[in-house]
């Protein structure tokens, strides 16, 4: 089935994101060492994230919100205003970091430039954004969605949009849950680039992803290949 | 010139937004009063906003950020932890308000049934996206644009993704900044429809505005009549 239109997600895939996240993550566990362990800030972080992900969505001011609230939680109020003025900063340095290309990106983008590419990506609008625009590579996309939830509903009106069927679409992205499964239910295909590091509430294990119609590479700079062999 | 396309604007357009905000602000004054008062608070804010903006973007998140910034700044870091708590139980309060449409927003619409409608509303995607959800209205509209910034490059990129040219489209909303002027700039029409509370970032001296092909009406339920007068 020929390749019409190529689907990339941006954070993990295009530009490194949740590296930034943990290093942030461990500069304020080294911050707060004095009140609590670093494994329990984690672990209490990501209970506070699951039960406002509803209200606040992806991304860093959400992260933000939740760490306050929870490094106000563990320390059972304890934490100084100052310590909590430091959490924002360095969520706004989060929010102005430079963007950051993975490996291999710039030469495969430039490889499939005669392709239809679509950029698909999750969190909030007005940091994708920003990304999107620092990252110099809006211009190879067709269009940019940035989405709250990445589903099948939400992949479906994107491709309607666009007027491609699910079977002529490949969507390429570092996470199964969102960028592999998802399209391989509609009848599209999927290419895995796994990241390093995998967001605990962004993970999915191996035994829920499909069967078939997804492939795996190690890196964006394999992608051109694979769409060449897919486009059959 | 005929009217192909009516834009609407959502929060304070379609449903109230900034009056949610106005009663948060004042409880938060309460909350602050031993601290400091609510004009010294108020102005504070504003200028936390204001620096914030580029980083932070609109929406409930951003102004919950800005809050805790100007509540540790303004008390010098004198505000309790179990303050900051109230404030992000506020803003999430916000964020999970329901949503009240307008006086005539549901007549208006209906009467509009046979017109193509589009939504185009700024501000943090996935509170946006709830409240479209919440309102009903979303299948009134052929497309819902969820924007960070609403200026002519916007507009043109919507009017272009639905055809549609600027001279066949009329924008309604009670921002003459973001609604109005960078539509009339575009060549198109503007319908201003005042809302009682107005944010400090969003206002314009009356003096910016366009001298014409913009008209004001007092609530959405006379729009299906003024749209019938402009279809000529």
């Amino acid at each position: 089935m020929s390749v019409e239109l190529i689907g990339l997600d941006g954070d993990d895939t295009l530009w490194h994101s949740e590296s930034l996240f943990t290093v942030t993550n461990e500069r304020i566990a080294d911050l707060l060492a004095h009140h609590v362990d670093a494994a329990t800030l984690d672990a209490r972080l990501l209970d506070t994230e699951r039960r406002n992900l509803k209200l606040f969505g992806y991304g860093a001011k959400a992260f933000t919100l939740s760490m306050i609230e929870t490094a106000i939680e563990v320390t059972d109020g304890r934490v100084a205003t100052h310590e909590i003025q430091t959490i924002i900063d360095l969520g706004k340095a989060l929010l102005a970091h430079p963007v950051e290309l993975l490996d291999g990106v710039a030469d495969a983008l430039a490889q499939l430039a005669d392709r239809r590419l679509v950029l698909i990506t999750k969190g909030d609008l007005f940091h994708q954004e920003s990304k999107v625009a620092g990252s110099g590579l809006g211009d190879r996309f067709e269009s940019v969605e940035i989405v709250s939830e990445k589903d099948d509903h939400t992949y479906r009106r994107v491709l309607d949009r666009l007027g491609v069927a699910p079977e002529q679409f490949v969507m390429v992205g570092n996470s199964l849950r969102s960028d592999v499964a998802p399209v391989v239910a509609l009848g599209g295909r999927g290419v895995h680039v796994p990241y390093a590091h995998v967001w605990a509430l962004d993970s999915e294990p191996e035994s829920d992803v499909p069967d078939e119609r997804w492939w795996r590479i190690d890196s964006l700079g394999e992608l051109p290949a694979l769409v060449a062999k897919l486009d059959g």
